[in-house]
């Protein structure tokens, strides 16, 4: 079992969706990163918070053995963002943005974090993202998530840092994006020649998708009959992913299409309730049931 | 070895895609179908067509040993569909629709044909296929395929043959319009309330679905970098699930799933080119080679 290192946002979020509505929650990339994977393995967390922000959500990530080492409270808000989904649950229409305190982040690692083995860089701004590459000591294993901003707002820095890690993290419409490629296969060849030997491509309602060099792999979405919010549903895959390969230790095909598995389990939880709140219900044996119901699914014979 | 029956058109279709045009092309359902079916058992068909029907069109079906006993040779034109889609190719657009001999189609079974065991009632108006289903004796496995003109036009006839069927095989929009639940998941499970079995689920470029009871199935799409044209796509789907079906002569799960990956294999040959030019180049051992790379796509290991 090797330690994981997330740098990513912690936020408050506010969601509205055909079903509910949910008020200034907890929220964030590394937020949900993080409380997936700490089912497989131990977190390092690097983001910032304001001085708003309330203990007892970090309470709930320290239960869960989060080091929060990483985390700055510096003085102003807490980074906030507001979204509504229709009753097609694909895309969030996002209502408002205020950066607050994530407007001025700098990470900043504890000693004691350089030398980690399976690094996460969520989806911040890519100058950042390569700010903390450079200050890690020679880790096993870096992923990266991005998003449409990025792709558009600073294409050059994210290329360079892309070009630096072992797995991208993207969703689909991103992937097209960022190759300018609309076959979702060539888009993810592309983006094997950009640099990261293995792309996993999240499709939401339909999977995911893993391509490395000539070799797919592909894993369905749990078939859930009430998706409640989606948000966060991509971090929580990240962070099963990365969880899982943090646990395994090594990096072989077989343990990363393992591991894509657990992503989508971990998902198809935070997907039944708003925030972490389905999350933090969640027990390990029901981890390891749906794991088992994905392969079941997926199981053709001989 | 058992034989397979298909019930559905013939047709005549020009189609334009972003990548080139084809004009007058052989196409239809149960073409596609019984093209695809014959790589795995004996085909016998059902359908008209018009005395304007190119010969040559026939002797193809007949060289992959296609009984076209079933098949009328009516006065007036052959059915002729002429659709157009754009760079997002999961959608046709119908231009022109007609119906010709099509519109007066009344199915007739050779005496040979009434014992078939595995039959297939391709997309044609509900009360002929339940007219069929009333001539055949006893056959050990049904299937239905539909279409949304059906499910708005003739919603309770519709209703009547679905109840009597094994197999339901129908598209994801589709599965939502018929049950009127957005969630496919729901959408499936209500299916099978409705009288089949098994609800097998086309979902294009996402691969196909199958629901039992509380049981999914999942496949992906091959993935493949230049779609050309995807008419005729879920006829040869169908038309390799059911031929794998009718090859094995059984119908449990562990045949369904085969089958249902067979039928992926045969509709990712038939969108590389136009009408059935692909199928017609295909060879047996190309279609076990895709088979065995599905099997790779999906596996998930211990």
């Amino acid at each position: 079992m090797a330690d994981l290192l997330v740098v990513g946002s912690v936020a408050l979020d506010s969601v509205r969706t055909p079903f509910g509505k949910a008020e200034e929650v907890l929220g964030g990339s590394a937020t949900y990163f993080s409380y997936a994977a700490s089912f497989f393995t131990t977190i390092r967390l690097v983001a910032v918070v304001g001085a708003d922000f309330p203990r007892t959500h970090l309470d709930l990530l320290e239960r869960r053995g989060v080091d929060l080492g990483g985390l700055q409270v510096a003085s102003g808000p807490t980074f906030r963002w507001a979204g509504e989904y229709g009753y097609d649950l694909s895309e969030a229409k996002t209502l408002d943005t205020r950066l607050g305190v994530f407007a001025d982040f700098r990470p900043t690692l504890p000693a004691h974090f350089r030398a980690t083995p399976f690094v996460f860089l969520a989806n911040i701004d890519p100058e950042l993202q390569l700010d903390v590459l450079q200050r890690v000591e020679r880790p096993r294993l870096v992923a990266l998530d991005t998003m449409n901003f990025w792709i558009q707002g600073k294409r050059d820095a994210l290329l360079r840092v892309v070009r630096e890690v072992d797995v991208l993290v993207i969703n689909d419409a991103e992937a097209r994006m960022l190759t300018e490629e609309a076959n979702l296969v060539r888009a993810a060849r592309r983006i094997v020649s950009l640099g990261p030997r293995t792309v996993v491509v999240k499709r939401g309602e339909y999977g995911a998708l893993m391509a490395r060099q000539d070799r797919f792999f592909f894993v369905p979405a749990y078939p859930i009959e009430s998706v409640f919010d989606p948000t966060g549903a991509g971090d929580t895959f990240a962070g099963g992913f990365m969880g899982a390969l943090a646990r395994a230790g090594t990096v072989d095909d077989a343990t990363l299409r393992r591991a894509i598995v657990y992503g989508s389990v971990m998902a198809s939880f935070t997907v039944e309730d708003f925030s972490l709140n389905r999350l933090v219900r969640v027990e390990t044996a029901e981890i390891e049931a749906r794991y088992l119901t994905f392969r079941e699914m997926m199981h053709v014979g001989d």
